[in-house]
């Protein structure tokens, strides 16, 4: 299968919008109180500033930068949530510098909402008072969970190709630009993440989500806790489901889950995707797409930068336009 | 003088990108060692995952993001460099929800870069084990050290207008999105927000630096640093300015630095005043322009976000087309 993005209709030439910008949305006010003041000089050459840091901060709120395109295709926004760790540039060019899904899906006619989750990206994150230290992960273990290769093994980045998996469809040449992307993380956040999600969606329309990994988990949650606000979601490889409650069967989100390849030698993902089986066993709505059971060869965890990640695209636009249908 | 974005010849209508997209520049790969491990859940219901912080950051990269018009006017790249505790987000949408001067540049022809410096945003941020936790404002301090009234004084952040100068340009109904934008910051940085910019410059063709506030001080730094990459600065309200040295006098980049309005009675802005016109003083290439002394009373800080923000666009791209001519 191949897909070259330039040549097919409606995907040349330049692409046109009936407008763009930026917001942010959800958090809360929050004040600190009691904490003892520092003198700094913010800018080399400037004057000193008193950094008195009790008062009031804004906490919790996400950011969204919206591409809408001149003539829509699609009546339903999507809006893409990347995975943890991440930001929103995950959608963007990708590491090889090809244009990302952000680009298919304005390009395929949708009206499309490239966000930074609370806690990172434009988005921002609280106070070390309030949140205390975020965690960072290393190049090496990045590389190995997410199935680029078996082990980086010592290697510089810049050689990261060396230890790639061979037929794997990451572009691992560029596993540098992979590495530049990354940002600190928090691991008690989630429910500030998920309130600032649900913020976003009761600003915009009704909307398609496609998310990725721990968004996948924020995308699954989000359509159970807001069908009316969620029309369908596309979850690459997420990284956690919902658990079982009273609301199984009862399947208002017609939901596709895709799945890579390597799962079954891998640490973490033969228990990740039994319990994604589990659910959708669970849930009428919910269908699995695994891309070896189609013939699709070698994708990484990072299914939206594979060389591939256009025919993926492709797999998920035409599930979107029968989903939204029904 | 009034100025409506949408009803002007060029910038009503669809906007048309011959491309757009994002990347990451600049940064070293560092390795962390002799740190201790942990394991954590880093999605609700995932599987624990080991993290050792002992391994390879890439860390000191920037991002940019890029808008380029279907039919450019200018054949230099502008790019715009935020200020301190801020994002590129700052040049998009106003936080009352007008139209950027993103959009105006763009709109305009010129091919821009929408830019987070090293450190926030897009850009990310080093481990903790490598730069320390960074510092928060608090949104009175950056009510009152932004210009927008003498203080906020306990008031709500949603009702900061009752706080704001009567005369004022700022929005300040939509303070609370403003507070949103702010990010953390270090104080220990700057050699390497530098390095990045720098790195930036060499990628994309000789460009105009379009700067404000702490990123006006890396703009003034990059043109002395670098005139071989930089074609014009303009610097809104520069936090610093370059120290004297021996290449005073050896101008060789048209520099543009506009002030706002009711420095005299600011705590801080005197002082920067007089070392800003020390500046101009040394350097026969650069030129200030007090918008009070043209008769636009009102300004903050924060002049690309005021209500007058388009007319004080026209103003930098009027300078721009002649300085670039010459």
């Amino acid at each position: 299968m191949t897909n070259d993005f330039d040549t097919r209709p409606g995907r040349a030439g330049p692409l046109c919008l009936r407008d763009m910008g930026a917001f942010h949305v959800g958090g809360q006010a929050v004040r600190l109180q009691g904490q003892p003041a520092t003198r700094a000089v913010l800018a080399a050459g400037g004057e000193p500033v008193l950094l008195d840091p009790n008062g009031s901060y804004w906490v919790g709120q996400m950011y969204a930068q919206y591409f809408l395109p001149q003539a829509p295709a699609q009546s339903t926004p999507l809006q893409l949530w990347h995975g943890g760790g991440l930001t929103g540039a995950c959608w963007e060019t990708t590491p090889d510098g090809r244009p990302g899904w952000l680009h298919y899906f304005v390009r395929r006619g949708w009206d499309t909402y490239l966000c930074d989750a609370a806690e990172r990206g434009r988005a921002g994150y609280a106070p070390r008072e309030l949140w205390g230290a975020p965690l960072s992960q290393t190049a090496e273990a990045v590389f190995a969970r997410f199935r680029l290769g078996p082990s980086l093994d010592g290697v510089a980045l810049a050689d990261a190709a060396q230890q790639a998996f061979p037929e794997g469809q990451f572009p691992a040449e560029a596993f540098e630009a992979l590495a530049r992307q990354l940002v600190p993380r928090w691991a008690h956040t989630d429910a500030v993440i998920l309130g600032a999600y649900e913020a976003l969606l009761e600003r915009v329309a009704p909307s398609v989500v496609v998310c990725h990994s721990q968004g996948g988990m924020f995308g699954l949650t989000m359509a159970q806790r807001r069908p009316d606000r969620v029309r369908a979601v596309v979850a690459l490889e997420p990284a956690a489901v919902p658990p079982p409650s009273a609301q199984d069967e009862a399947c208002a989100v017609p939901t596709l889950i895709i799945l890579g390849d390597r799962i079954e030698g891998d640490a973490r993902w033969p228990a990740m995707r039994k319990r994604i089986e589990q659910f959708a066993r669970r849930h009428a709505c919910v269908e699995i797409l695994s891309l070896p059971d189609l013939g699709m060869r070698g994708n990484s965890h990072m299914l939206m930068m594979d060389r591939n990640h256009l025919d993926i695209a492709d797999l998920v636009h035409g599930w979107l336009a029968r989903a939204l249908k029904d």
